[in-house]
C-alpha cells in the first residue's frame, strides 16, 4: 500500500512544484492561508474546454498560460491584486506524460511574471476533451474595486492596448488567415492581462471590465449597468497593423478574446487616466462616449452612418 | 444590442438566484468580499464529469447537491467552516433548459442546509460530457486546520458513519445489484459532508482527512504523511445493514466516495472524541491503530490473517 498510484504521482511530479505558501504540498484535503489583513477578497473563475477555448493541438505551455491569464484579465478589471489560484484538470487517460509536463512548464513561467502560486485543485480522467477549470484569489482595498457598474452620461469610453487580434489570431492559428509572423495566432493564445492599468485607475475610472466577449457586447454590459447609452466611433477603435492588414472590421469589433481594460472615465479626469496608463506602460485609446438614454450601443462608422450587427458577441447557448 | 445573448439569460435564470453577499449579482468579472476578521481561509477544488463522477442519466439536482457536498466534506476533513464557492459548468448546447433548473434546485436546497451562497463562476459549452468543477471557500481560527499529517505511534484510528455504502451504490445505481430501498444508491448519490463533526474535533484528532479515495488508500494517506504504519481490523469497520447483506467486505474497504471523516486520535482524547462525536450527533468508531514502522497499511482480517488487495482504491490515470 505504500505505492503511491498514477494520479498522485502525476500530481506530485507537474503540480507540486508549482504549489507556493498555504499549499500544504497539494497534500492536504484544502489550502490554509491568513488573507492580507484589511484588504477585501476578490474571486473568479473561469473554465476552458479543448476545442471551444482553445484548440486541441495548442502547444500545452500557451494553454495553461492562457487559463491563468484569462483569470488574472478579470482580477485586472476589479483593479485587484493576484494572491493565488485553484485548478481542476479533467484529461483523457491517454494524454501523454509530456502534454502535462509541457502545461505545467507554461504555469510555472506565469507564475513567475505576476507573483501567484498554486492553492489546490484536483485531476481526473474524462471520456470527453480536455476540461480545464481555474479560480483566481486576488485582493483590493476596500471599496476600491472597479465595477461594470458606474458608467455616467458623459463619460469617455475608454480601452487598453488594441482590439480584434484575438478573433484574428484564432483564424490565424486555423490557418484560415495569412499571418506570416505569427503574430495574431500568438495573441489568440496568450493574453496580456492587464493587472497594473486595473490598479492604477481604481478612482480615476467610473466602471470598467475586460473585453472577453468582444468590444461591441461588452460596451453592452457597460451600459446596461450604468443605465446609459454608449457610442463606439469605429474609426477611433486601436487596431494593430496586422489587423488593419486583415481588413475585418466588423469580426475585431464584436469576436471578443481581446483581454483589453474597457473603462468609462469622465472628461475631468483624462489626464490622470493617460497618466495612470503612462506609468502601467499601456496605451489607452478613447474611443467613443457615453450619453443619457437606453442601453444600447451605437458603432459608428467613419462615414457618420451605424454599422448595423447581428449578433453582439459570442454565446455559449442558444 | 440590448438583447441578452442566450448564455447570460441562461445564468440569469438559474444561477443568479443562487448568488449571495459578494457575488455582485454574478454581473461582474468577480466576487469581492471581506474574509472574517481574525480567521485563516481554507480553499478546495474538486471537479466531476459525467460517466466519471456521475451518471449521465443522475437527477440533475442530485448532482448538484454532489457537486457541493463533496468539496463541503473537503472543508469537513480540515475543520472548517462553510463560506461560499465558486462554481463552473461545461455542458453541451443541447442540454435542456430542465436539466440547469434541477441543477440549480439542488444547490438551492443544499445552500439553506449548509449556509453557503454562490460567489462566481462560468458557464460555457463543450462538445464532450457534461463537465463541473466547484471551488469551496470556507475559515477556520488560525492554526486549528486539521491536517493529514499528524498521526503518532499508539494513536487511535477512528471512522465516522458507515463505510462502503459509496462504492455499493454505484453498482446499485448502474442495476448491478440489489437495492430494493434504494438506500444504496442514495448514498453514492449524495454525500453527507460531515462538518460538525469535522469542527468538533479539531484540538482532539492528531490527523484528519474524509474518505474520498478508499478508505484503505486513505488510511495510507495519513501514514505517509505521519510516518507511522497502520492496522485496520476488518471486523471493526461500522457497514450498514444494506452493506452487510451485500457481503462486498473488499470493496467497502476500498471503494471510495464514503465522504466519512477518518481521524487519527490519541488514546488519551477518546473521551473527549466520543463527547465531541455525541454533540456533533455523529456516531465514530475505533476501527484500528497507528504504530511505529514503515507508511503501510494492513488489513487484519476477523481471523487474524492480513487480507491483501491489489489496489488501495481508485486512480484516474495509469
Amino acid at each position: 500500500m505504500s505505492d503511491l498510484p498514477a494520479e498522485f504521482a502525476l500530481i506530485a511530479r507537474h503540480f507540486r512544484p508549482l504549489a507556493g505558501p498555504g499549499a500544504l504540498e497539494l497534500g492536504d484535503d484544502a489550502a490554509v492561508f491568513a488573507p492580507p489583513a484589511g484588504r477585501e477578497l476578490v474571486v473568479a473563475a473561469d473554465a476552458m474546454v479543448a476545442g471551444v477555448h482553445f484548440l486541441p493541438d495548442d502547444p500545452p505551455d500557451l494553454v495553461g498560460r492562457k487559463l491563468l491569464r484569462t483569470n488574472l484579465s478579470d482580477l485586472a478589471a476589479m483593479a485587484a491584486v493576484p494572491l493565488g489560484y485553484l485548478m481542476t484538470v479533467s484529461a483523457p487517460r491517454a494524454t501523454p506524460d509530456a502534454w502535462f509536463a509541457g502545461f505545467a512548464a507554461g504555469l510555472a513561467a506565469d507564475q513567475a511574471e505576476f507573483g501567484v502560486s498554486l492553492l489546490g485543485g484536483d485531476t481526473t480522467s474524462t471520456p470527453g476533451p480536455v476540461s480545464l477549470s481555474l479560480t483566481i484569489l486576488g485582493h483590493v482595498a476596500p471599496n476600491a474595486a472597479l465595477r461594470r457598474a458606474g458608467a455616467r452620461e458623459g463619460d469617455g469610453l475608454w480601452v487598453s492596448g488594441c482590439i480584434g487580434d484575438g478573433a484574428l489570431g484564432l483564424l490565424a492559428a486555423r490557418g484560415e488567415i495569412a499571418d506570416t509572423d505569427g503574430y495574431l495566432a500568438g495573441r489568440y493564445r496568450l493574453p496580456r492581462p492587464r493587472l497594473a492599468l486595473g490598479q492604477a485607475v481604481a478612482g480615476i475610472a467610473h466602471a470598467g471590465l475586460d473585453v472577453s466577449d468582444g468590444l461591441v457586447q461588452d460596451t453592452g454590459h457597460l451600459c446596461r449597468a450604468g443605465g446609459v447609452g454608449a457610442v463606439i466611433e469605429a474609426a477611433s477603435v486601436p487596431l494593430s497593423a496586422a489587423a488593419r492588414r486583415a481588413d475585418r472590421l466588423a469580426l475585431c469589433l464584436t469576436g471578443g478574446d481581446d483581454y483589453e481594460l474597457l473603462l468609462a472615465v469622465p472628461p475631468g479626469r483624462t489626464a490622470a487616466l493617460l497618466a495612470a496608463a503612462a506609468r502601467a506602460g499601456v496605451p489607452v485609446s478613447r474611443i467613443g462616449g457615453f450619453h443619457a438614454g437606453p442601453p444600447r450601443v451605437i458603432v459608428r462608422a467613419a462615414d457618420g452612418t451605424d454599422m448595423p450587427f447581428a449578433a453582439g458577441g459570442w454565446s455559449h447557448f442558444g
